[in-house]
């Protein structure tokens, strides 16, 4: 398989071209840990929005359901009236799925946004805002720059 | 005031100094939003940790007390044991006081460790580990690469 390396230097071109494609208004960015950490805080940064906050996602194999995702460290957005979540990649889309599904129930009020570098056009959902459609595989920058001598 | 950009690539290098002075295991990362997301994402993904949670706070004047530091989206950390939390700068340290004030009373079984790129000397309490001393003035990259045009 052929890997692309995702430099920060293309991060911060795609994210510039991301908040040029963002057209709503939000007051709170969930960034989806780990991936969109980085993301939510440039986001944060860019917007001057202090409320950014973390909801973490696990996938695990279960003998009966496969491909199950776990989502927890739920942030409490009770204060908070439009959301941007915020992820490197939509691949399967099942994370994102499932964290919408709990979010909304949880936070009827809140009208909620997607918004990823990276998406794959098989994923069960679309974010509201994305760059780039994504290689079959991508070293980011944050997973590889710390355990590689690149320069 | 003289004012130091503080590119990726720095950054970079810095985290991998930090990582080599680590010498405490931890089982969670916290990192103090929105100035340590990049780096727990960084430390998470080299340590192979899936608990990465934010905290946040925000500093505000208030006419009777100066200084005063409010610390919200304080994350669940039951089940952890030994937990790093993470921030870019520890200036006065009055965030990193109360966050270990808050958080050691809210969980008292667990050991807290700091570790931050910037320190300064003057700050109320000393990171367990630190990279460099603070410049009188930062431009992260994270907060001036999305409005500026740097290359």
């Amino acid at each position: 398989m052929k890997k692309h390396y995702y430099p920060y230097t293309e991060f911060r071109d795609d994210l510039k071209t991301l908040v040029s494609n963002i057209d709503k208004p939000f007051d709170t960015i969930v960034g989806i840990s780990r991936g969109g950490l980085s993301m939510a805080q440039m986001l944060g940064e860019y917007y001057d929005i202090r409320k950014v906050y973390a909801i973490n996602s696990i996938g695990y194999d279960d003998t009966v359901k496969r491909d199950e995702v776990r989502i927890f460290n739920i942030p409490d957005l009770s204060d908070s009236k439009s959301v941007l979540i915020v992820d490197d990649i939509v691949d399967s889309g099942d994370t994102i799925v499932k964290i919408l599904e709990i979010l909304k129930e949880k936070f009827p009020q809140i009208n909620f946004y997607v918004a990823s570098i990276f998406y794959k056009k098989s994923a069960k959902i679309a974010p509201d805002w994305f760059v780039k459609e994504a290689p079959s595989w991508i070293d980011f920058f944050w997973t590889v720059d710390l355990k590689e001598d690149r320069i």
